[in-house]
């Protein structure tokens, strides 16, 4: 393999349950939006919305709402009690919506991937929220009328922040690979 | 905007149309199948496969049925003039397949990314091929037999090959971005 700073970054890029408390400039966040808005889409339409929540109140509102989302039936209260706090003590919240059907699923999912690498080439590192993305946007109307645009679907989101101090490691690759 | 080598990476990636006929060395498409192999996925579950075409034979056997994918109704015949051939003169060809629902359509996206960057580090590029993950592997059974593991679902399919003569400038960003 060859091992450049590139695929340093992707290969340190890990998913995070908590983070530290260092919040995010402005600089690193400018970086890691612009990676998500170079990434690929179908046709170059970028039918892509970002939102990007970082402030104290913006945080505080979006966590409520994140919290309060019910978890599906039937997981055991010591299992939810290992997944911790919904929002990871993250610092920034990103969601990429997007319109127009299409290749925009796809799309926004490549764009998130670019933000994890960006970020992971800074040291901070990510963590996919499929609740989020699966059940927070559609079950609250009001919260996604305040952050995504009208006509929009959320089709990723994510929480982004320093490391915290409890990761496991990352383990065996169990993907398979054929070469024809 | 921090410009790193993984920044640079990620803002020089560009999907082509058309590849150069060189090759790609075995050391490179190492390099860029563990960079998808190290892509997150819900709950750390790995769910894929993937089937990297890349010989003689299986090039023109993919290739005979890439060609012969019928196009959707209505388009003019100067538009398909324009879309060139469709196997783009690629040296090789990705395909992420996944299993078990859940994430694994996002989790193959992401994979995706990661190798599309890992590429463009090595200055190889790559191109999305929607029909092939749309229409081919649903409508022609012998051939997902052949390529694909029984149970899985083709969820992305990419062709990668050093950059052809004629690209087109990248153009504006149309994406939007607000912080909340």
């Amino acid at each position: 393999m060859i091992n450049n700073e590139t695929m340093q970054s992707i290969l340190a890029r890990r998913s995070y349950k908590v983070f530290d408390s260092r919040p995010i400039g402005d600089e690193e966040l400018e970086t890691i939006v612009t990676a998500g808005l170079y990434a690929p889409t179908g046709m170059n339409r970028q039918p892509w919305h970002f939102t990007v929540i970082k402030s104290k109140e913006g945080l505080e509102k979006f966590g409520e709402a994140r919290r309060n989302l019910p978890l599906p039936p039937g997981i055991p209260a010591a299992a939810i009690a290992a997944m911790g706090d919904p929002m990871r003590n993250a610092p920034v919240v990103i969601i990429v919506s997007g319109k127009d059907g299409g290749t925009t699923p796809q799309d926004c999912c490549l764009a998130m991937e670019n933000m994890f690498i960006a970020a992971a080439s800074l040291g901070i590192m990510s963590g996919w929220d499929h609740a989020m993305v699966m059940d927070l946007f559609k079950n609250n109307a009001e919260l996604k009328a305040e952050l995504i645009p009208e006509g929009y679907t959320v089709y990723a989101g994510a929480f982004f922040g320093y490391p915290g101090p409890t990761v496991k490691d990352r383990g065996e690759r169990k993907g398979t690979v054929e070469y024809i």
